[in-house]
């Protein structure tokens, strides 16, 4: 199987137009297939704000009524999503801009309604991701580049979580390529001491995870990241990188870069 | 050769849900392949208003500045865009929604600033056209539908007439395919008597075309759009359609639809 890349951004890098020039970069000099995924970043909320649309988060997610996917529809699929491909395009990477909504590739089902009604929310699972029109994509030469956004084939767009899109995309396609998903963050990584850059801890298997959560080392917010992580690479994904978005030069050099989770 | 269908839609489809629908289903009842090109219709208007940024028109065409830029950027190839996407594939066509700078498909150069600085806005010429990146995505089974942006291949988005996109489409496209451009806007086609929508003529070659100027029966608006059309029948497009959308239920059923201009 060839290997495939599957990287995922978010609003440090988006956010930041050096840090995304310099990310779009090293993201082009990465050989073989690869996947672009990004997240909106604080320009869905200040145009929201703009237009008088309320933004409401509930446990840092945004709730998506009618007017607050027609603002994610315009920034994430509009604004973002065609300036990254139109600097990859500057940087000779043939990108293709996406939703799931395009080629049908992502279909996710509305969330439904139990405490908490999140709106126009779209829900993956096992059948959600149309691996083989994304192959066939690849395989014409383009390298796709999704935004957070899904449909329900019924007409509807969706809004998914960008972490969620980039996970089912590796689980789904690790079946046709040797598949490597990398999460950009503001840390170098997973560290031993959450203060000091330079303890990264490079590798993690399940075993040293387990000792890792034992000794406490990893709590609270990374604990969801890293369950997720270990359930991917459970489901066919070869390894998942979690690093800086700055040192992503480092992987296309084949140095090493981040900590990296696999069996 | 094998056939391929360009249609070209306006406000009068865009802005009116209901046109939108029929539209799209019986675009999707069209055998071959097929590309359709969309303007922006009234939102991009109504969000600038929202925004606070000033629409300024100089001869029916839009100066866009940065601000303009990023509205029509989001409304064009985020909310009307997608949501297009998102209909046809609950028609079950297998639509990728396209700017020009996906897939490098279609670049353009800034306009030169003479009288009029008309701002981030992009002119075509025969080189603008990547008819092999369009033709493999069409071949890979995707029906590509493009707003009116292009990129100038540095980086920076540009807004790009939808009558002219349809047009360097289709003359770049007809080496390739046996192409047909269909122009879809409020009449039922060219009429002999602008009042009566029963007085449509159903064939116009470039002697009749002559006659109907000396007649002037076509005059003033109707004058660039027929030489331009002619332009493009002279350069390899096999026939322009001008009609009405909700006829075009006609044309996928091969009935006579709109007024056919061919050699």
């Amino acid at each position: 199987m060839k290997p495939l890349y599957i990287i995922k951004i978010g609003g440090n890098v988006i956010d930041n137009s050096e840090n995304l020039y310099h990310f779009l970069k090293d993201f082009t000099a990465i050989d073989g297939y690869k996947i672009l995924v990004h997240g909106g970043g604080k320009v869905a909320t200040q145009l929201s704000d703009k237009m008088g649309v309320q933004t409401q988060m509930v446990d840092g997610r945004r709730i998506t009524d009618i007017e607050t996917l027609r603002v994610v529809t315009m920034v994430y699929a509009g604004l973002i999503n065609k300036n990254i491909v139109a600097q990859l395009q500057r940087f000779g990477t043939n990108a293709i801009g996406l939703t799931g909504a395009d080629g049908n590739f992502i279909k996710a089902k509305k969330r439904p309604v139990k405490t908490i009604d999140y709106g126009f929310v779209g829900d993956l699972d096992g059948t959600s991701v149309n691996a083989e029109n994304i192959s066939a994509l690849m395989q014409a030469g383009f390298t796709p580049v999704f935004c957070a956004l899904t449909h329900d084939g019924d007409g509807q767009m969706l809004n998914t979580n960008a972490d969620t899109i980039a996970s089912a995309l590796a689980v789904s396609l690790s079946r046709h390529y040797e598949t490597t998903l990398i999460y950009c963050f503001e840390k170098k990584g997973v560290l031993q001491d959450i203060d000091d850059e330079d303890s990264l801890i490079r590798d993690i298997d399940p075993a040293r995870y387990e000792e890792l959560k034992k000794q406490q080392i990893i709590h609270s917010g990374m604990l969801p990241k890293l369950d997720n992580a270990f359930a991917a690479i459970g489901s066919g994904v070869k390894a998942v990188i979690i690093g800086k978005s700055d040192d992503l030069k480092q992987f296309s050099k084949n140095e090493p870069f981040g900590t990296r989770l696999s069996l």
